[in-house]
């Protein structure tokens, strides 16, 4: 396995692959990489012949005041990791080889992006979408694999590539999570002891939930009430939001009869952390 | 030369061209092709092994009360241009195969298109940057080739494509005139005899603007005021925009000491004209 940090480097290497009609993966990271990360590789490398992983924490996709300076780096863990997870070639580019002082350009997905994450953290999706169309442009890959977790950013990346006619398929892979189940998340790593047990509740709001709807309740205020009972059951958690959503345009529904997206971001501490799962109604 | 309204039919082609390892051009046009749109696709032809002219009135480039409908289409008469130019393959998709009707992304390149069409045709380049991107993802060539009588246009795709990481050559192509000095126009044709005689204004007083600065004058606004002098003799001229801006930043200027781009839209009748030069100092 290879790690280059230039987009001339990335090409030259695809392109040889290509030339030998290797089938190519991306796999876009942030890096601090983690089991959910690594289920990603492993799954792009059963189904290609060979796997791109970058690693970039992308400037233009943090807010101000969010944790762009203190997102964590550890690129020797990563690349075992890659290494581990069957990844051909890591690409981890200077933010100066991504972003020239004078870019302008920005891809934006409408829509998608109002509420959610998309409601808290303005601008953010405008940047995964202009970095993913770089990297989609500079790796030119068959498939790109994006977890689950990121709910939001899945049905967006999804979307863009749809629209905009890129020639790539977008896999979206399930979330992994701790033995006690809380989803893997490099923010994981932010919390404190206490914390890291206050942050249960995230997925013990979302079973109670998921519990509900089993049942068959219909309403998507009753569920909302349910999942915000749970959370507030922990003082150490504050909600920045609850959303029930059309699972296929992210909009705001009523009543649970189509496939829904439940998803949840809660502070712990001062660690933004987010969950979800799709219902698909009976 | 075959012609195709798929995005399929063309991705079949392009690949088997690509398998045969030929070099492939893309010239994106709205058709109503004349000697401007030949000379982009005798260029292509003659810098790479397969040209591919699109044809595609693009609906979201045009605004309220502008054109769209009215615009000129004559796809017989397209034919035998790209056909004698040396195309090989015409792409002419209905609005429904390069549009589902729940698009929501778009491609956006700031701050370049605050002036000169973009502040006169709001969306109009979000449009441009979009479709031209599609068509990018849709043909994936190795070079692109526009008109530079669409200055800021070719400004606009450049910075896209580079800040984007399009793996595209972008070529700018010189302006094709009338013997009379009109700039050559799909616009052209909605001139009567009367207007087409005033619209030779639009090169007249770009001349004299061009003998100024060959005089050695060297302030933006008398250029500016020159020009305007010109275009106000025509009674059958409205001025929409008279520009002198900085050739790569699209800024205004005030003292010509760089290479500039002197571009003016005029309204002859109801008909909008644009024309242009740039001027390297000396």
């Amino acid at each position: 396995m290879k790690t280059v940090k230039t987009i001339l480097e990335v090409r030259n290497q695809v392109q040889a692959w290509k030339k030998e009609g290797y089938s190519i993966a991306l796999v876009p990271t942030m890096g601090y990489l983690h089991e959910g990360h690594a289920s990603l590789i492993k799954r792009a490398a059963s189904e290609n012949e060979k796997v791109v992983v970058s690693i970039f924490v992308n400037p233009i996709q943090f807010g101000p005041g969010e944790d762009l300076d203190s997102y964590p780096r550890d690129l020797d863990r990563d690349t075992i990791l890659c290494e581990n997870a069957g990844a051909n070639l890591i690409f981890t580019p200077e933010v100066s080889e991504m972003y020239y002082v004078d870019a302008l350009t920005t891809v934006s997905v409408n829509g998608l992006t109002n509420g959610l994450c998309g409601a808290k953290r303005p601008g953010h999706f405008d940047g995964v979408c202009t970095v993913v169309s770089k990297l989609f442009n500079i790796v030119l890959p068959d498939k790109a694999y994006f977890g689950e977790k990121d709910a939001q950013q899945l049905a967006v990346i999804k979307r863009m590539a749809h629209d905009l006619n890129f020639p790539i398929e977008i896999i979206g892979c399930p979330i992994v999570r701790e033995e006690d189940g809380l989803a893997k998340s490099s923010r994981n790593n932010y919390l404190s002891s206490k914390e890291r047990q206050a942050a249960l509740i995230l997925h013990k709001s979302l079973t109670k939930g998921k519990e509900l709807l089993s049942a068959g309740e219909k309403s998507a205020k009753l569920l909302k009430q349910i999942i915000k009972n749970e959370l507030e059951s922990e003082v150490l958690a504050k909600i920045d939001y609850i959303e029930v959503v059309d699972a296929l345009s992210l909009t705001t529904i009523d009543i649970v009869d189509k496939p829904i997206l439940v998803a949840i971001a809660v502070y712990i501490g001062k660690t933004r952390l987010i969950d979800n799962f799709i219902w698909e109604s009976k």
